[in-house]
């Protein structure tokens, strides 16, 4: 029971906005957590929050906005169970506090389970006042460069997506969809020598070629890493090439190559 | 020569949007391209590209739409000097292509300088046609949680930031500007014998709690890397306890703590 399943790290981080002015931000935020398994939106005097607005950038997300987003009148209200809150300011402020990469400081975390931490994103048109930004325990500023100009919902989203990408579970990327094994090592040297058979059949080398020639031609097919079909596939034009050069244009149509 | 300088890899990379249909889109899409450094942003047929429109997106950007943003008719012309194209896709998708994580993948470009690499995004309302997916060299899918819906300015933003954390050469982190040097071990050490004067003064300890007692402050303070101003100030604090436990409420105000 110590090893805590994978993913649930998450719930231990809050992404806070203090005073966020424009509802489509709002809506913007909530989407980008809910897409990264964050359920602990914290606003700090919004200027609205007006679900209708809210929903313009988080469609069919009425359920979650209701379950996950809350108000707060008060700081000490927003921050209420949060051991550590890290603002996210622009470059060049004056450094109160210890300034951290964001992967670093995610990493740091992670050996702290026991934290429960605050991002802390400002108001559009202003940012952070000096109070919010002394009761912070650091600063983390996104790399970008030179110039940079990220708007809230952006910053949150790339906020929230390292987050996921250091302490979430991502669903699963499904395994190609192969209906055919790879095909075997003896089944390419097989169509190989066939295709040998087949352009020697169109005296297809010249002078000493040949060798040069096939080995471009079995690197080309090992580094595709076929599947059965697709070698068969390969097969039967070699032998169609070669009954072709055999018996003319009227020859029977492609051999099966595994007989 | 040989080596490249760093930030130059990013100059491989082009965003390539499939009919954009909504030209906030466009212009969030530069933006988050600008601010990771990358320049190299087409559109194929967008639906409108009305310069006024997008600015609203991309505000300021009027020289760095116009130099890097550009229009193609055909799909030829807009993956012109491009050896790969990368398709971002929902998951689920009929796998036509080996299907990557994003960083998996640009992991490996790295390893191939030599390849210039276009990503590749489906319009708004439909994604993109079967005939863009078969013309791609692999697909990309971000990764979320089991909630995955991400707007094109979104997707295109999480791709460019890993691009450029790979990549890009992040504009350097300023170093705490501390005007003044860390506190060393034995001026801690000299106001820790201040303090317990101090707090003897005041008797503070009772029984034997004095050496927990100093034992936990130190361990505070030591854990707050002071600077010598702020060890300082903790000093003339705990000289000025002294002297107002020694002379009363009218002695002279905090002693210089270095003297």
């Amino acid at each position: 029971m110590n090893d805590p399943a994978p993913g649930a790290g998450l719930a231990r981080y809050a992404i806070l906005l203090h005073e966020p002015q424009d509802d489509l931000n709002i809506g913007a935020v909530a989407r980008a957590c809910r897409n990264h398994d964050l359920r602990d939106i914290r606003l700090l005097r919004p200027a609205s929050n007006d679900p209708d607005r809210v929903a313009i950038t988080a469609p069919r997300c009425e359920d979650f906005l209701r379950a996950h987003v809350r108000s707060f009148d008060r700081w000490t209200d927003a921050v209420e169970g949060i051991h550590r809150v890290y603002a996210l300011t622009a470059r060049g402020r004056e450094e109160r506090h210890r300034r951290h990469r964001l992967d670093d400081l995610i990493a740091d975390l992670l050996r702290r389970p026991d934290l429960r931490v605050a991002f802390l994103f400002g108001r559009e048109d202003s940012g952070l006042p000096n109070a919010a930004l002394d009761a912070c325990d650091g600063y983390v500023t996104l790399e970008t460069g030179t110039w940079s100009s990220l708007n809230l919902a952006q910053a949150v989203l790339l906020v929230v997506a390292r987050i996921f990408a250091h302490e979430g579970r991502a669903v699963p990327m499904p395994p190609p969809t192969r209906d055919f094994p790879p095909a075997r090592a003896e089944q390419i040297d097989r169509m190989m020598g066939d295709a040998e058979r087949a352009l020697d059949a169109i005296r297809f080398f010249r002078g000493d070629q040949r060798e040069n020639v096939l080995r471009t031609l079995r690197r080309i097919v090992q580094r595709a890493e076929p599947d059965e079909q697709e070698l068969a596939t390969l097969w039967g034009l070699f032998a169609r090439v070669r009954k072709f050069a055999t018996h003319g244009r009227d020859s029977p149509g492609p051999a099966d190559p595994e007989r």
